[in-house]
């Protein structure tokens, strides 16, 4: 029935709408009527899609976002050494956040400094997609026989590395940061991990 | 002339609570209302003192709260090995956020991600406090013997590592992410650093 738009499509559009804009201008900055308007779902359809509000939308965009973001991340660490995979995902990254403008870093960060000590559900479903990031990075690692728990620490460093290489990256408006975390990484992984 | 306020004084505090406001809850979920009631200013003279508006407000608010964690890092960094401080230094903040209900992390790196695409002042003065701190830390890895530029670099990773370790940390509520990050960058430091 190509072409009859099923019931759900104005919700998702609203989730895949405001996890853009989540991304890039924050969880205070945006309002119901940007998401609304961006989306071309109805107003007042939102109090029925999202009954718990604000909070329950933004749940659900991290939960898209992060998913993405983590299958991007399963795909390149596929087929090549970690410390390759992880220098190819920061370029990745690097590249478009300096093709946005500096606007478009990673999904979920912003999100979770203005709201994860407020929100006890914003800050598990932020922290369910670091840990899926995580778990991504720790399985490519412990799969070249690196034991536990140092591939955990190891995944751990890198996606801390690659997050604080982001946020300079956006004050400086430069990849600099990030190429020199990704040069760091590399080294390190190379060393480690047989 | 103790107990006679300096002209300046209401000013001085706009620019503290806003800095705290900022660290705790973010750019776009604080405004002169709340600055104005917690400082106990006058409403309206925020005008006068700030002809610039919120983003003139905070790009002196992240002056001011960079120079102070600049102090305490350079501080911590005194008469000790870089490691050995790194690893203070985390655990500091580390028990700061827990303290603080996870609230009190990194005083720019909320403004950092929601504001630096959009303002170049406050980009400038977030991207000059990350400045201070690395240097920080570049000082004290050069002033051991490593050159330049591997003290650069190692001192992007520490900072790097250290702010994505805050943002991990408060996103699971607990101090986990941190404690691997600073034994990670305590062995990195200690074995690169004579």
């Amino acid at each position: 029935m190509a072409g009859v738009p099923r019931r759900t499509d104005a919700r998702e559009r609203m989730i895949r709408t405001a996890a853009a804009l989540f991304r890039t201008q924050g969880f205070a900055a945006t309002g119901w009527r940007q998401v609304i308007a961006d989306s071309g779902a109805p107003w007042g359809s939102q109090a029925h899609h999202f009954p718990g509000g604000k909070e329950q939308l933004a749940v659900e965009a991290v939960a898209l976002s992060g998913a993405g973001y983590g299958r991007l991340l399963r795909k390149v660490l596929r087929d090549q050494h970690p410390a390759d995979a992880v220098a190819q995902w920061i370029d990745l990254a690097a590249a478009h956040l300096a093709a946005t403008e500096w606007a478009d870093g990673c999904p979920v960060a912003t999100l979770t400094l203005e709201t994860a000590h407020t929100s006890t559900s914003l800050a598990a479903a932020c922290a369910g997609a670091y840990a899926d990031w995580r778990t991504a990075l720790t399985d490519a690692i412990s799969a070249r026989g690196l034991p536990e728990p140092e591939a955990t620490s190891l995944a751990t460093l890198t996606l801390a590395a690659f997050e604080g290489g982001m946020l300079l990256a956006r004050a400086e408006r430069s990849t600099t940061p990030l190429d020199t975390v990704s040069r760091e990484l590399m080294a390190t992984l190379r060393d480690r991990v047989p």
